[in-house]
């Protein structure tokens, strides 16, 4: 256990990547240029009036169709294992249907007749920590109070989870990204979905919001198997519990893709109720656009093997840098995910702040520590996502020892203080 | 004035129709196939990796800017003649932009700290009649109490607009279609326009949902013209009043086009505060797309003059078709617009919902009567939104006399009863 650093040697090396005058950014889980390249064919999929009918005659150009077109459905309906008529195919971003069941949920309940969430005094989402900023920006906005929940290697402490579920019916969510969690990288064991499955709920209203962002996002040859939570909860008369999320963002484009919202029939027929008032229909000529380029599954799971063979090698080259630089330190750990966008660092407690802020200053942009917890609080400041696919490998190559070296600064600043 | 039919000669005449057993469709205000088919050249403009960039460098695949590509909000800068930061350019669907402003308001308020309309024991929105049913299912899903207005020859009453907007603070909102108004095809006059520039609301938290829809969609050389209502408001002070809605729905396509909400920047700012945690942003790609199809204003209006050639004999033809069969009829008129999908149709007192079933049940589908009033309620039973863009003109030509026969049949059926 290295414990003890020469601090005039780290300001030292750490005022010479300053002197690079650099700018670049690891701040968010954005793909790369180069793997937005490789979609290029879903620009010319369609091309004439004639190729713009979905398969059962659908003018895609035109009104309607508030479900998304057939196939859009069966697409999601095999990245997600649900049926097609448990797909809602919106728009390009799965945020947004977060947002909005949200927001329905709020102000009109989460089903015909039940209670809107903003007629109760408090109510309270779980939120497994350290997750993901953008899930709790939509909690802080809705003014839903929010309790952090820790994760553990098998996904969220289902004991702390089960405790709160079963005994406070003001808890109404949790957020969850089951599948190579944002930002540790973890999938949900086995175990931890049967529990899930298996929730009772002490309020009839409460809702786990399932954001399968990374279904297909595998890193490594060694990929993490989620079990499906709906097939399981299906078992027990417990479907209505689920709004499965999920998109092609991280498939064909991030700005550009197709995002889907996935639950029982009871919760597509009442998120429809409100649905139908708020459009006539999301973009269809970019929903086939994804069928044509996406025929099968497996033209799906050939993508993802091109944004592998990117991604991949980023993620080598920053376990490398903490191997390398960070290991051994006292306090310091950091996950190695299957699959994902993250690794999440962990440094000792009262650094993170510090290390962002002095990555900044050398012109490295991190995600700003805090940010994987609710209110921008993480109580130990210790905690840093990790996103190193935006950055080209050269790029990341140079950030990496300059954010080593103020993860050592800053616990150097600490020890001669 | 004709006011007495034959009876059994309009029954034979219905019959005989029902015999041809057709399915003809004048419901809704949808482009035909072949208005779609004028943007082909939208699917190709955008085909390789090296095509995806805005004109400042954004890549339009990736994450981001909430608030539109700069060359997309300069389009609708030129539609609506506001300053492009005066714009938000969004997804697909301008009523979607509307439900969200409005359910934003419902929550969180029109700005910061003013008190969210949900929180009001009662709030209403004034509702030009006959008007568009969508904008009215806003308000019914959102628990907002509709209040009638008369649409007169110059656009709303304004006497009775200004009279509850001066008097009572619970009025929060009025849904106008200020050009080639929806069904009425009225286009509000300078003056109107001035009065609602002036406007001088109890209410701080007052706000005209300016639906901007047919800006651009003439169907005769005698384009009416609309007044800048925003330009008009901020000389009084008073630009913070409105939220200007429109979009390429009916200039590209109706699925798949570009919606913007154009503002004040204080409306604007307000509006980011919420859709900075709803989105990441808008299909950009789309958004881009249209910015290449059209790369200045006089491309876009090359545009409507192709949607022009195509809709306008079939307004004639619905036209000539009152004519010759409706007109004289005591009790019967219509509008004779500029522009816009829509025909506005009155009948005697308690006779619309009788000629829509008619019409049904034989073979041809029209907007329900009373949908374009607030709950679906047409106090006198006399309005029918003829809608007649969507079928081809043979339809049309085979649909209207069908259509008129309703008409007098149903009159027929109230004398002899």
């Amino acid at each position: 256990m290295q414990s003890k650093f020469d601090y005039n040697a780290l300001l030292n090396e750490y005022n010479g990547y300053k002197q690079q005058e650099l700018k670049l950014d690891m701040s968010r889980g954005k793909p790369a240029e180069n793997q937005l390249d490789t979609a290029e064919r879903i620009l010319t999929v369609i091309q004439t009036n004639a190729d713009c009918f979905s398969r059962d005659g659908i003018d895609c150009r035109n009104y309607g169709n508030l479900t998304g077109i057939p196939e859009v459905r069966e697409l999601f309906s095999n990245i997600l294992g649900v049926s097609p008529d448990e797909v809602i195919a919106g728009g390009n971003s799965s945020l947004n249907l977060m947002y909005d069941t949200v927001a329905r949920a709020m102000s009109h309940g989460v089903k015909k007749g039940s209670k809107p969430w903003s007629k109760y005094d408090k109510i309270s989402f779980l939120c497994p920590v350290p997750g993901y900023d953008r899930h709790f920006a939509i909690c802080e906005y809705n003014n839903i109070n929010m309790i952090n929940v820790p994760m553990i290697a098998e996904g969220p402490d289902m004991d702390v989870v089960e405790m709160y579920i079963k005994n406070d019916d003001t808890i109404k969510g949790i957020w969850c990204v089951p599948k190579y969690s944002n930002p540790t990288g973890i999938t949900y064991s086995d175990e931890t979905v049967m529990r899930f499955a298996n929730l009772k709920p002490k309020a009839d209203d409460f809702r786990v919001f399932w954001d399968n962002a990374y279904a297909l996002h595998d890193i490594n040859d060694k990929a993490d198997k989620l079990l499906n939570v709906l097939e399981a909860a299906k078992k027990v008369g417990n479907e209505d519990l689920f709004y499965i999320f999920t998109s092609t963002s991280k498939i064909s484009y991030a700005g550009a893709g197709i995002a889907a919202l996935a639950c029982s029939k009871n919760n597509i027929n009442a998120v429809l109720e409100g649905l139908k008032v708020q459009t006539i229909g999301y973009d269809k000529i970019n929903q086939l656009r994804h069928c044509r380029m996406f025929p099968t599954f497996e033209s799906v799971l050939e993508q993802m093997q091109k944004h592998l063979k990117i991604v991949k090698p980023k993620f080598v080259a920053v376990l490398e840098a903490f191997e390398k630089n960070l290991s051994g330190v006292e306090d310091i750990n950091w996950t190695n995910p299957n699959g994902g966008y993250f690794i999440s660092l962990n440094l000792p407690n009262g650094t993170a702040k510090r290390v962002v802020q002095l990555a900044k200053e050398a012109g490295v942009t991190l995600t700003p520590a805090g940010a994987t917890y609710p209110y921008g609080v993480d109580p130990e400041d210790r905690n840093i996502r990790v996103a190193p696919t935006y950055p080209s490998l050269a790029e990341l190559n140079k950030a990496l020892p300059i954010m080593c070296c103020c993860a050592k600064l800053a616990i150097a600043e600490k020890q001669i203080r």
